[in-house]
Parts: structure tokens; sequence; C-alpha cells
């Protein structure tokens, strides 16, 4: 059979192609895997503000001081940086593994059909060269050559009688009749044979290998994009990120220690003044000396102690509401 | 004691300070966990690098094509961006966590010598209070006052004598002599209190609340620069996580398939010619027919299939070049 080597050519690019689709395969794969990085990482980070936000009243309280706050605004931001996350992970899985997936099943389809129409377009030729019969037109020349020695060799014996000859010469005869019978049915075939041949080489295999070429560069271009979702998923997302970043550093900056004092002042102080001297008590002005030690305690300076208590509030001019210690 | 109620104050200052720190500590140990989570999230992503990075020389063989050498390209960057996320958790692990702690170790220091120096003036003013002597005062004037009754009593009894009524006299005068004493101590313990009382109120008190005051709004300060910062962190190496993304882009964009068709050519060209036609053989032209079936393939179509060997590689016009069929 001439073409040897005709299946090394097809494993060529039977594995050439394959190798291909596995390099598609094992990036579905690998951006799978992202995602669910992405996805535990997301999972994390709103486990963990989740675990630092604040929910009972004693909490809300606290949340009016604005260190407090900021730190529930920075949780709140986090949460939605783990929102972003997930969406990078879910964009990524539709948009890559699911699209790359779906594409990767049509063109293993036409790659089987490429293939497969190589191999039939072989087997025809093959079939064609299996029916070349110049095996059989050797034979029946031989045969024919055989029986024209035969009949000479007849001719030339001088116990042959005239009938033997005859008979010799016809049999020879009738068997170069066949074997030039054969010779033509075997140019015949050789003639289709060879234009089968031409169409072979120089249009089907050529049709079919520009076709698996083509497969190919689409099969690149398409991972290429891919590719390039890979970022651009991400990237879409960075505006939004940067605006969680800003929103925690917005929350930094909110934080007002002036103000914090203000409020908690307001929540605490007693409005009492400062309690007066403790006044002389004199037991020679005609004053009942006591016999328990509670009127020892002088009623006038009997005062809650400044600044703390949450009855009796007053309000105090402005310039003292930012100190403490000068409510 | 007049001042019943400083110990809520104290309390209050006490709690509300006690708060603050707490929230730094919360916060510390908040930045720690989500270090945890980047350290983590950093991991998995080399790790998934490293699974996917080719090493074998079969591999590289593949890595010469454009789809393969990107998805590597793609690792790199992915693996570099993974760094980036483990500076960011270290970043913060050192500019957060580590300064702080060692802030918060301070800033307790501070308060629990301002919450003593309170104490101790609480204190002070209180041993001063106690040392008010109007109880004895008190008891003197009624011994001096049951002392001047048992005279007069004397005085008016008949069968007193002269000596009795002397001797009670004197004992009165006595009693309320040591009285009288007793009331100029008082009286000067009470103006040495009130001047303390004073001192209290007006100065040490008012200097502790301010320093508390202090202490407290730049506890808010320093907090809120922690809170700057953990944006700040991850903000500084966006740019170079942005370099990574638009890396992967590149590499995306890099895939040639028309070059990557070239390169599959240069390896697996054949160079050999299309087979040509198959000869007919004629046997009539004093060809031996032969026995065996080997002599039947025609030797000068016995040729590599076209266009896939690894020997007798041909150059062909470049316009050919770039096309599987037509090398």
């Amino acid at each position: 059979f001439p073409w040897g080597c005709k299946m090394d050519q097809y494993d060529v690019i039977d594995k050439h192609t394959q190798t291909g689709l596995d390099l598609v395969e094992r990036y579905i794969k690998f951006v799978k895997e992202r995602t669910e990085i992405e996805q535990s990482y997301a999972k994390q980070l709103r486990n963990l503000t989740k675990k630092y936000a604040k929910r009972g009243s004693k909490e809300e309280q606290e949340c009016k001081y604005s260190d407090h706050a900021s730190f529930q605004d920075i949780l709140n931001e986090l949460n939605d940086y783990a929102g972003q996350r997930e969406l990078i992970a879910e964009n990524m899985m539709t948009g890559i593994c699911v699209e790359l997936t779906k594409y990767l099943q049509d063109i293993k389809q036409e790659r089987k059909t490429h293939l497969s129409d190589a191999k039939k377009a072989q087997q025809n030729l093959e079939s064609s060269f299996k029916h070349l019969e110049s095996k059989r037109f050797a034979k029946e020349w031989a045969e024919a050559e055989k029986a024209t020695q035969q009949a000479e060799k007849t001719e030339s014996d001088l116990n042959a009688t005239k009938l033997d000859v005859e008979k010799a010469k016809q049999h020879a005869h009738a068997r170069t009749h066949t074997a030039e019978e054969c010779r033509n049915d075997y140019a015949a075939q050789l003639q289709k044979y060879n234009k089968e041949q031409n169409l072979f080489y120089y249009t089907e295999i050529v049709q079919i290998f520009n076709n698996l070429q083509d497969m190919e560069e689409r099969r690149i271009r398409r991972l290429a994009e891919g590719y390039c979702q890979f970022s651009d998923t991400e990237r879409k997302v960075m505006p939004i990120i940067s605006k969680c970043l800003e929103g925690i550093s917005t929350a930094g900056s909110k934080t007002n220690e002036k103000q914090d004092s203000v409020l908690f002042i307001e929540q605490h102080k007693s409005g009492f003044e400062r309690p007066s001297d403790v006044e002389f008590e004199d037991y020679t002005q005609g004053i009942k000396p006591a016999s328990s030690d509670s009127s020892l305690n002088p009623p006038r300076v009997r005062t809650k102690l400044w600044p703390f208590s949450k009855k009796n509030k007053v309000n105090y001019p402005h310039c003292y509401s930012r100190a403490w210690a000068n409510i």
C-alpha cells in the first residue's frame, strides 16, 4: 500500500487537536477551582463581619459613639466587599465555565466529524486500491503465456496429432483473449483509481485539513477570549471594590472624638453644683447634741457628686459642653 | 459622707474608658482574623497556580504554542496576585495589629494611672473628712453642759457643802474649757477640709477628668487611624493587583492562532510530494510475472504520505506556510 505513513499523519493531527481540547478542559477546571476559592474567601469574610456586627440593645447604645459606629460601617463595607468577591465567582462560573463547557461539547463533535470524514475518504481510497486487479491480470497473462508455450511445444511434437495441435492453439488463443480482457479491466480500474487518488490528495484531504485547521484556530481564539474574561470579570467589579475601600476610609475619618465627648457628657451629666463648703456646726448655739450620727451630716452639702447623675439635668453654657470636667 | 454618688461617677468613667479599650482590642482581633483569611486565600491561589503549572519536558514542548504559553503566563500573574494578597495580610499584621497592640498596652497603663490618681485624691479627701472632730466636739460640749447643769444643781442643793459646790463649778469650768478647745480644733480642721474639698473639686478632679478625656479622644483618633489603614493597606497594592489583571488580559490577547498553525506545520511537515499516479504495470511487455505480491507495489509511488514526516524537510514558498493542507 503506497502511503504507509498515512496513519502517522492522522495520529499527529488527532493528537494535536486532542491536546487543544484538553487545554480547554483544563482551563475550565482551573477557573472552576478559582471560583471555589473565591466563594470560600467571600464566605469567610461574611462570617467575619457577622461575628463582629453588633446586634444587642446594649451594643446599639455603644454605636452612638463614632468609634463604634465607624467600626460597624467598616463591617458593612467589608460585607459588600465579600458580595463583590461572590459576584466574581458567579460571573466566572457562568461567563467562563458554563459557556466554555458548551463550546467544548460543540467543538468535540466537530472534530469527531472531521476526523471521521478523513477516515472515510482514506478507507474509500484503500478499498479502490484493493479492487485494482493487477494480480488477476498477471495471473491470467501467466496462464496465457503458459498455454502459448504449451501450444508451441505441441506443434513441434512429432507424436502430436493435428487435432492436438489445433486444440492447444485454441486454448492458447482463448487464454490470451481472457488475459487481454483482464488487462483492459485493470487499465480502466487504474484510471478510475488515479482519479480518486487525485481527488483524495488535491481536494478531499485538503478540505478536511483546512477544516481542522480552521477549527483549531477558532478554538484558540475562543480560549483566548476565555483567558481575557478571567481578568475582565474581576476588573469589572474593581470600581465597586474600590468604593468599598473608600467607604472604609470614610468610616475611619468619620470618627469624631470631640462629638463623642459631648455625647458622653449628655448621657451622664448630673447637673448638680459642686458641693459647697461644709458648714461649722456650732453645738454651743443651743443645738441639741445628737445621740445618733445621722444629724452630723450637714444637710445643705448632701448633694450628688458633680458631674454625673441621670436626673436634674441642667443646661450649661456652650463653652463648657465639650469638657468632661467642666459641665 | 456628702458625696455618696461619687462611686457611680467613677464607675461611669471607668466603664466608658474600658469600653473604649475593649473596642481597640476587638478591632485588633478583627484585623488579625482578616489577615488569616487573606493568608489562606493567598495560599489557595498559590496552590492552584502550582497545580496547573507545567514542568515536564513534554509540557514545555506544548508551551511553544501560544494558547499553552498564555495559560502559563496567566498562572504566573495569578501567583503574583497571590503574593500581593500575602502582602496585604503582612502589612495589616505589622501596620495595624502589632502597632495597635503596643499602643493599647501604653494607653491601658495611662488609664490605670489616671484612675488611681482619682482614687487617691478621693481617699485623701475622705480621710480628711473622717478627721473632722465634730463628734468629739459635740460629745465634749454635752459633757460640759452636763457638768454645768450638775454644778447648778449642786449650788441649789441645800445639803451640799461649799466645797462640793466649788468642786462642781471647777469641774464644769474645766469641761467647758476642754469643749471650747475641741471647738477650736474642729473649726481649724473644718477650714482645712473645705480648702481640700475646693482643691479636689476645682483642681484635682478637673485635671484628672481632663486627662481621661484627652486620653479617650487620643484613643479614638488612633483607632480611626487604624480604621483607615485597614483600607489603605489594600488600596496601596491595588495598582499592582491591577497590573496582574492587565497581565492576564495581555496573556489572553497574546495568543496567535495563525502562528501556532505555522509552528505546528514546522514541527510536523514531511516535505514529501503528493504521490503521483499509480503506473500501469504491463506484464505483456516482457515483465516476468511475479509469484510474490511484493513487486506489485509500484516502486515510484512508495512515498511517505504528504504532508507529515520528520525527515527530508523541504522549504516551501511562503504563501503556503500558513495552511495545514498546503505545505
